[in-house]
């Protein structure tokens, strides 16, 4: 019986850690990451912005794009666990509680928001000019700025 | 001579805005932007440590392994910039004088730290068990840990 009992609740410690993603970090932790994350995008978008209006480095507009792609592939959808819908203490957030209710529109932006990070991941790998990323950066923009306007208070 | 002058004007911010990656953020900006990359790295390695301790999902660490691949190639020497080296403001940092002072050791401890992030998601991508990835996180972690101890105040 011990040994059953032992086995059981083995077991449930596997379930959780393997579903580790949401499971390991507090409320407050998650926000946190999760803003690490845009925080993190955002100064790669600036980079690839600045070598569309300056001089081109298709290595560093490669490699923010990988930057970007990476992290949008990395199931942030996790950070936005329960509790994680208000403010907690000194941890602000600015998301809307509509983010927590429609599901399906959420599915939708993520999706378009990660296509356009691997279309521009993909594009940057490969880029000669301006040119050749300018379309690219700009849906990837747009997708970033349908969940903002959605989900984001200002 | 207007139109030197213009262009002269002009040649100087597109230089500027081409070393875009470190002028653009204020250094505080800098601080919390290489803090956000560590934060959302340590999350994803988090997630690989739970996936070599319980149920392995390839699919999860891989996209774990690419998201701190992603970072880690991101060019963050860039937010090591002048003014960073101290607390600002609010905006307060652990990274010891030694970071801006022993340019070889920093070098060094970089490389290391980007062929482990690189190896791991080149690891990530293929593995089919645990044990394919547990010597490569190994030494993942051990190149983050080798830049803690050197140049990160306890």
């Amino acid at each position: 019986m011990n040994k059953l009992v032992s086995i059981a609740a083995l077991s449930l410690t596997v379930a959780a850690t393997g579903n580790a993603a949401a499971e390991q970090l507090k409320p407050e932790e998650q926000i946190l990451t999760r803003q690490a994350g845009y925080t993190f995008m955002s100064w790669n978008m600036g980079k690839i912005k600045a070598n569309l209006e300056g001089d081109f480095s298709q290595q560093q507009v490669a490699a923010a794009a990988n930057a970007i792609a990476g992290i949008a592939n990395s199931g942030m959808g996790a950070l936005y666990g329960p509790g994680t819908d208000k403010d907690i203490g000194d941890v602000k957030t600015r998301v809307k509680p509509e983010l927590f209710t429609e599901q399906e529109e959420v599915g939708k932006v993520a999706r378009n928001f990660i296509q356009a990070a691997n279309n521009m991941a993909e594009v940057a790998s490969m880029a000669e000019s301006q040119d050749d990323v300018k379309a690219a950066f700009g849906e990837l923009g747009e997708s970033c700025k349908a969940c903002h306007d959605k989900f984001r208070k200002d």
